[in-house]
């Protein structure tokens, strides 16, 4: 179950917050960038990034340079799931359909090696499947210089808006066209790096992540 | 121009930054969810939303009980485009392409009648372009029921990254196939409200949105 404290909450839609952790596990994995609010300066600051999960933790990472990381202190995360654009007869219920996931916490710096390695495992295969063990792996120095975050992800909120627009039942009667635009992330077929100096096919775990609608036959 | 001040200037990967300031209204009118970072209780909170652009001003609209939209203070906007997932052939050079915008400044409550409707008519539109002159407009009730904030561009930053990976030299020997997956939101074809009590075609402006290999003949 998720949390229910004063900021995860909803007090306004509140048929739109869900409560089950799997839903939030699943948006997160669908998900490839967050928006991570830190305050700087007493000011907001909202940056977007990668990200991985392992089990109840979510991992971010960055240079070291990144005041976005350096910051001690609450945090926000954000993952938000464009569905649709809601066409209402009435333009006050125009809306988008969504899922997002608001996550509060203070991070750890994460110093341990073999998780510093599990985090940076995680972030990169969930960007990118399969890369991870077939790529050349992060140095001492590359490690060094890349701070990684741990946020638990105890205190967490989903919400979702799906369907057709919820306009007042009065409106119903006018003759005004209403439904939803479906939106949806592709992946194109990959553009391999000009500068490859191998004649290497693209990699079995790329193609198979193209949308299947836009593979070459 | 783009503002160059000290929470908009890039520290790190100055190669990124873009100074031309209709990069940035090209990225707003592109884009379709920002995420809003405010200070709530001295803590970060970040949350998606729809907005709109009129020239060099930045509107947001919600509910007038919305948490996030009566703080007072700063906020932060960001807008993120996602291009691609860029395949190095070290775990380290992994990266997204990407356009990112973020907006700094004290977001003012429109209270002024014209500038209210306006700017619910650049939201309405920027969601769902067309729509504005063939829905019903919103009442003296629910007008005074949205609350809507204006930002100026004033002090902005765009952030662009395109092309291969940047992996380093020595690993361009390496037997290992690099890329970009690019990645892309399409609109599919539009879902008519089974709600609908009038036989209405989907109206040419919302048929004319859907990406073109998704259009059924």
């Amino acid at each position: 179950m998720l949390s229910t404290t004063e900021r995860t909450r909803l007090r306004r839609a509140k048929h739109k917050a869900r409560t089950d952790r799997t839903e939030l596990y699943d948006l997160l994995d669908e998900g490839l960038v967050c928006h991570l609010g830190v305050v700087v300066d007493g000011t907001p600051r909202v940056v977007p990034t990668g990200y991985g999960r392992i089990d109840d933790t979510l991992y971010l990472h960055g240079s070291t340079g990144a005041r976005s990381l350096r910051e001690e202190g609450e945090v926000c995360v954000t993952v938000t799931l464009l569905d649709g654009i809601v066409l209402a007869r009435s333009a006050f219920h125009h809306s988008m359909n969504h899922r997002s996931a608001m996550i509060f916490g203070t991070p750890r710096v994460v110093t341990a090696p073999e998780e510093h390695e599990a985090a940076l495992r995680a972030i990169t295969e969930h960007l990118a499947p399969g890369q991870w063990d077939t790529v050349r792996l992060p140095d001492a120095k590359e490690t060094a210089a890349t701070r990684v975050l741990a946020l638990s992800l105890e205190e967490a909120s989903v919400k979702v808006r799906t369907g057709p627009p919820g306009d007042d039942p009065e409106d119903h009667a006018l003759p005004i066209w209403a439904g939803v635009l479906p939106t949806r992330v592709v992946f194109d077929p990959p553009i391999t790096d000009p500068g490859l100096t191998h004649d290497l096919p693209v990699p079995e775990h790329v193609a198979a992540r193209v949308t299947p609608e836009r593979r070459t036959i």
